[in-house]
């Protein structure tokens, strides 16, 4: 595998006409060697983006997410961007430390990266710290891999912590890792399998996504991860963060 | 039913605080009787929205639709706006006459009125005709009333030819009434059912939402219409715009 992504690496490298010298990063992220913690409760609460980012859910829903992720320490929450400003306010009020993240471009992947930009600045004005915005799929899908980076770029320039979400389940290996490599190159901070919206993530991908992300990005399971045995194996697999609407259950329960 | 929608309208106008006068216009809306064509073949074609907006689309997907919609004389076709650009170039080089129509705040309807302004003027420039607009469910679930109509107006002020989706099979009978005559209030060409990623178009709301359109405004039904007798019966119960992904095969079968 390790083969293929630098075969990928290069090509890529070529195909978007940036520096070189960025494959040497990639080709040192694949050498290292990623150590999972121990999964304790704690490791799990501090790993958990507690998510609601369903089209019906209310400013009750919001606050209710809110609420759990001071009551049971969760890093991060993740909502819809209409929702964000709620959520900061919320979290001043209650003088909360979770980080407020939010989606962009998501979850279809399909809008410009006019769009993106737009949203991810609102997004950031509102109170965001981590914005996970879905990749240009049908853009990755149709060989258009310098727009990819380039709007993976120009959303990495506005600010925030940046997960950039692949829809694994929905690629082939090759778009993965071509995804995944783009992601790197254009500023990531972390690795996404998975809207929650097409899929699953499958602890396969999340293997991948750890070995090109190295010890330097971060890597988050996302899609379908409902119980405690589900989100141990995501972590060993290499996923330091989960994104999760079922938090608080396998908290209670562990 | 009208009693019902003039009561709403009421405490809508109210609650907006804009101008009662428009409230007449709502009234005139209702008491208009609408007559719907003959569904001919031509009536067919002429009604339709030929759609693809799979997050997984590729360029030779919107080529192909495109191409369909030049040879079968559809109304428009409706895509992702990251392909917006790319149908605009289409057109010209084949000297098209069908419309284009893209998506904002879609499928969720819950992000923020700056990136859904951003998204349509990014729209327009790329060479849109219609806006298919998406309401804000989570706003409207939560009582944030004049949100969901500042961002429809806020949209509609872009110009373009904008229709907004309420997602109907996801809202009470009030919730239905209240979305429609704001989108009214706010600006609205046309009422749209449904996104066709959550539920599909029912005969009841199309009927309900051309009661609330009159002769005045468009009704366009989408989500899960699949053959020829689902479409007459759209149009029969007051759509005089169709959202379709088997429009070839509905034509060819006529």
């Amino acid at each position: 595998m390790k083969e293929l992504i630098r075969k990928r690496a290069d090509s890529i490298v070529k195909q978007l006409g940036i520096c070189g010298c960025r494959l040497s990063d990639i080709i040192e992220n694949t050498e290292a060697e990623y150590t999972p913690p121990q999964v304790t409760l704690a490791a799990m609460k501090n790993a958990v983006d507690h998510t609601v980012l369903s089209f019906n859910a209310t400013e009750n829903d919001v606050l209710r997410i809110c609420d759990e992720a001071l009551k049971y320490g969760f890093k991060a929450i993740c909502i819809n961007p209409v929702w964000v400003r709620t959520a900061f306010e919320h979290r001043k009020i209650n003088k909360g430390s979770y980080l407020i993240a939010t989606v962009v471009n998501f979850p279809l992947g399909a809008s410009t990266v006019q769009a993106s930009v737009a949203e991810t600045k609102q997004a950031l004005t509102d109170g965001a710290d981590e914005i996970d915005l879905v990749m240009g799929i049908g853009l990755l899908k149709s060989g258009k891999l310098k727009e990819v980076y380039e709007n993976i770029k120009a959303v990495a320039s506005c600010g925030g912590y940046l997960k950039v979400i692949l829809e694994t389940s929905e690629l082939t290996v090759e778009e993965k890792i071509d995804g995944a490599l783009i992601s790197v190159l254009a500023g990531a901070n972390m690795l996404k399998t998975s809207t929650g919206f097409s899929g699953k993530a499958a602890l396969e991908d999340v293997k991948l996504l750890r070995t090109i992300a190295g010890n330097r990005l971060g890597v988050k399971a996302a899609g379908g991860i409902r119980d405690k045995s589900a989100l141990i194996d995501m972590i060993n697999a290499g996923a330091d963060r989960i994104g999760c609407s079922s938090s608080v259950n396998i908290a209670e329960k562990w």
